[in-house]
């Protein structure tokens, strides 16, 4: 294609965004115009996709990791033929259209995750690089390269101060993830201004020490450049690349270009005006002439593409039948055939479980039965395996040069870890799961709260749950996580009391497919609860009457996780006292609060009025469960030091105080 | 000092770790073990401090970056004369103790900051860097360095892979901020086992990236060479300096030693002979020789130190007396003289205060009022300085060469930026703020919670705080972030609805002396409310009566933030139609919950049982505040990309609607 050509395609995603931007008085126009020139010569000549089929799987993926540019991917998707309308384009920013501020997952077809949130974007696409190496070490065989796509990023200064890109991008060099090419748009600006006074790493300098393969000073207006360097980039494999690309914000602009004032908002009409008499472009907005669209569109070479990908993995499929099944089975999110009989065989022996048993372990126990017959689940921890009970058996580590595992080692990067895992789950293909302790949820926090928002299947597994952990202390105790992950929308956080409620949330975390789920372990032991066949469907309604007494309750005690032992004995020695109360077990109090008001209300009975919620956590997130005439029993300071026993009792989690407080608030 | 002195001195603190966690049969015998030699050389060749007084202004700081090696500094304490009697080290990880499992400001005497969370003790010994360059460029005089400290910190490969070092460390290069020298431990473990696999980086090569001086190879048990480095680290004051040791975890340990497992548990009473053998150290557990004692006392040495500073400040004083008194205010945490008088006028101008205003925008017109007169103000913003209104009349950025400012662009580093404040406040002489948007929070969480458990004064300003900030969508739109700040120990959330209540939170947050605050604080303008004078000590209990009808009231409107202009033009719409209700403002929710029950019985009376709460956030939090027979108005699912109207009414933010359940909940 000749460069003046490639200009005007250019020029036609500058345009669009500048007017998109101008006609909702809102967005960022500096980024798309700046990464234009790089964007145009990915697309039209690299980028394997089909815009016909979203869910081709052997499609590259391509993340804006910098989202706020997200008119650049909405122009890019509307002029390669994604069914993204001009109309709306138009509406960009509005309610209900498909042109979000920033680009969101499920939302709009084309887009592979949501990003906006920096650094996450990059972390995400490391983890669809990962997942795709991982699955073609596992499916591809000699002659047959069924799994095979690159992982295309674009990211900004913003993201490269993050420390998620250290995190992230150190695993990336350390795995060796050849098959990711990262396009650093290293305009000299951020919000605050020109960057040096804040942001003088030599990042060439940062990613060679993380083992990466670094094309320096590419001219980023420049396609012949972009082009070698793309070139370069493909040519190794094993090792990631960073493409340094020197370009100008806002470029085209001639009064704003290479200046923070053109990042983030509207150029104003006049200068628009000048924009287009500079680059040339004579048509009215949201105009594109029809070589332009002739020029972007890439329906055809798409469908070739896939095509003939199709037909290689017929030919796989002859050969390797059962393989090719698995491969699509897994590519699609669906569990295998027998996943119902193993997840019931392992409830039943869980319930049947009658040690004393931390719920960590328990939760090793449990995977180590179910994950023989689930190829899919890809596990891992934030350099705490054997503390998390993530190493479950036959679990093998991903290693540089040896990519065909279903284990990471994260290292110590839990938001790192967490927006990989998000990476991989939106690739496909697995089911991720990661561990670190409870209270280091807080250092990945919004990359939890992005799986719950794209909905997606990540499951992060969280030990060390409460002040039971005793001896670390404060930094190390969660007081407020358990209550504080509950209010993120769409997140299951599941506390489970024993091996039996630990299955139910591993069975409902891996069958869920409109979210993430969490699981808050102990690393203490547990005492395990008599259940029932009621309780294999009533647990898993996050709340359940697990211990009645046997005269009519006159209260409820009402528990979760490590406190329910404490519930359940405390019921038992009042019970003695004839003073006869219910125990409500409540692993997962968001499912329970979504169950229907005939289900709560025999759970909960309004006329059962005297309450006490058990929770070795703050107190207020129980308000709404006990009511006007309840009580908590939580933790609303930090907690303290020392061993487990000593710390209960200091925190007041003793059968004594807890029988103490249900008789006097029964007035007893 | 001899070279076989020097590793019998290094050998106290090896057996004093590892019988204390022996005892405790807890803790982590590993770093101390591998790090002893270092921290002998440092202790007794350089660090400037006086084990009698801990509050000494210009002593050296020493941060235990990598926590759990807390018995290391608990070792160093004792040894060299604090206030640590061995008793406490017997006592290690038990209740109450002094010696708790990781080291804790204000518990431990001696203990610069609390540690554990990786990384965040590196960013905070940062702040501590910056703060004294950034006083001694205010207060030094040729002649005259009263402030002229070092930095030290102790960081092994869990703290490097945190992706907040990069943050950290990148801002420490770019402002050069040479009086910093860092420790790396660099043993090639952590606890899932050799690094290799999961951790590759060239750390010395990524550090001269960030444009730090980079000592490579040091024998970490060779007391020449690490004095070689500490020299050279020092003769180096533009940049700081990372030395890299290589160390071998649980050094003398015959089997453990250089293995993952000795980091995190008891070595065993078996080993523990071995290594009594090995080290040649014949004396019984928590025993010290007086010429070991001797060795290591600081304490004469310290007296003379300090005496000598004090001198010269003498001189300093005489000189420049304002100066020194200033300096010595600011260092006590002590707030102007006229404080008090310049708070009181700030808020009667904001009572006055007229016109719709965001409250980001009020926040600053408060911070121009404020910053004049309270030098000690160090403001900044992760590269949002403009959107966060942050940049108040009379900032002054640090830079490179130029560090005698109150502000910082701390780049886009949310988390670094708030642990880096949190230096700023440990080190005292400043009162840090810093801002982001409110939902980015979320990344820098568990310093917000670090600065809370510390109970120390940083000031965290979270801008856009709700779906109120429209177009950006609901990656940007807080929904659960407020609630979840609440929910922090000992954190006050502010989330005031107009200029008076944000000079009251201002006021609040810069006056306490037990712990941080959060603002959250609109992008979108809002109406101010009348404030008569009650409201001037009511506003400060966190929640008080805003409004009352005319007629007795027959309910409660309960609001925050954006949402009390809609319960006060609601309340007056529906005393139109005779409904009268009363419209309580809760700026700062956890402070209300802590006044006496007579003064919240004042405000929301146990008679008016029918209230409604109005937040644009998850609506679980106000369960408690709107009791049995209440309703809540909340977001309970993720925001929308729209314009701030549209975004309002779809979720039912309007008179129309408030008026509604109003009318609907008094079943009328």
């Amino acid at each position: 294609m000749p460069a003046t050509n490639r200009f005007e395609l250019a020029n036609a995603i500058r345009a669009l965004a500048m007017d998109a931007v101008q006609k909702a008085n809102s967005g960022h126009p500096g980024m798309p115009m700046g990464m234009a020139d790089i964007a145009e010569v990915l697309w039209n000549d690299y980028l394997s996709h089909n815009p016909a089929d979203t869910s081709w799987a052997n499609r590259d993926r391509f993340v804006v990791s910098n989202g706020h540019g997200s008119m650049l991917l909405y122009a890019l998707l509307h002029l390669t033929g994604y069914p993204l309308p001009m109309e709306e384009l138009k509406n960009f920013r509005q309610l209900h259209s498909k042109t979000a501020g920033h680009p969101e997952y499920g939302i709009t077809p084309g887009v592979e995750t949501t990003t906006g949130p920096l650094g996450q974007g990059l972390a995400n696409a490391v983890g669809m690089a990962l997942a795709e190496r991982v699955l073609a070490a596992r499916y591809n065989r000699d002659g047959h390269s069924v799994v095979d796509h690159y992982t295309y990023v674009f990211t900004g200064d913003g993201c490269l101060m993050e420390g998620i890109s250290h995190e992230a991008c150190s695993l990336a060099g350390t795995l060796g993830l050849g098959k990711l090419v990262v396009f650093y748009d290293d305009n000299n600006i951020s919000i605050d201004g020109e960057v040096e006074g804040w942001f003088r790493d030599d990042t060439p300098g940062r990613f060679e020490a993380y083992g990466w393969q670094v094309i320096r000073n590419v001219d980023g207006h420049n396609p012949a450049e972009i082009k070698k360097a793309i070139d370069t980039a493909r040519a190794t494999q094993d090792k990631p690349t960073l493409v340094c690309c020197k370009t100008i914000i806002g470029f085209g602009s001639p009064n704003l270009q290479g200046k923070e004032k053109c990042h983030g908002a509207p150029l104003g009409e006049a200068e628009i005006k000048l924009v287009r008499e500079k680059l040339g472009w004579t048509h009215a907005p949201f105009e594109i002439p029809d070589e332009i669209r002739a020029g972007w569109n890439a329906l055809e070479k798409g469908r070739q593409r896939q095509q003939a990908w199709t037909q290689a993995f017929r030919a796989y499929a002859e050969k390797f039948p059962e393989d090719a099944a698995d491969f699509e089975r897994r590519m699609k999110g669906e569990l295998p055939a027998n996943w119902a009989a193993t997840a019931a065989a392992t409830l039943a022996e869980a319930a049947k479980f009658d040690k004393p048993v931390a719920t960590r372990k328990a939760s090793k126990n449990v995977l180590d039965a179910l994950a023989a017959g689930l190829p899919e689940l890809f596990g891992g921890s934030a350099d705490l395996s054997e503390s998390n009970c993530t190493d479950f058996k036959g679990h093998k580590a991903v290693r540089h040069g040896s990519l065909d595992g279903n284990y990471v080692n994260y290292g110590v990067r839990e938001f790192g870890m967490s927006a990989i895992m998000n990476g991989v789950a939106l690739h496909g293909g697995l089911i991720p799961f990661g561990g670190t302790f409870l209270t280091f949820s807080d250092y990945a926090r919004n990359a939890v709260r992005m799986a719950a928002l794209m909905k997606i299947r990540s499951i992060f597994v969280y030990t060390h749950d409460s002040i039971g952990l005793g001896e670390d202390g404060p930094t190390h105790q969660s007081v407020e996580h358990v209550a504080s992950l509950r209010l993120i929308p769409n997140l299951n956080v599941w506390r489970p009391a024993d091996q039996f409620e630990t299955a139910i949330a591993w069975q409902d975390a891996i069958e869920r497919k409109d979210g993430p789920s969490a699981l808050a372990l102990t690393r203490q032991n547990l005492v395990p609860q008599a259940h029932p066949e009621s309780h294999f469907t009533d647990a898993r309604r996050g709340g359940y009457v697990l211990w009645e007494p046997a005269a009519a309750a006159q209260g409820i005690l009402i528990a979760t996780g490590s406190e329910v032992q404490l519930a359940v004995d405390s019921a038992k020695k009042l019970a003695e006292q004839g003073v006869h109360v219910r125990v409500v077990s409540v692993p997962c109090a968001e499912i329970f609060r979504r169950q229907d008001a005939a289900y709560r209300e025999s759970v909960l009975p309004k006329a059962l009025r005297k309450r006490l919620a058990i929770e070795t956590g703050v107190s207020l997130y129980w308000a709404g469960f006990v009511g006007d005439e309840g009580e908590v029993l939580g933790v609303d300071t930090y907690g303290e030091s020392a061993p487990l026993a000593a710390v209960m009792k200091h925190f007041g989690f003793t059968v004594d105080n807890v029988v103490a407080k249900v008789t006097a608030l029964l007035g007893k």
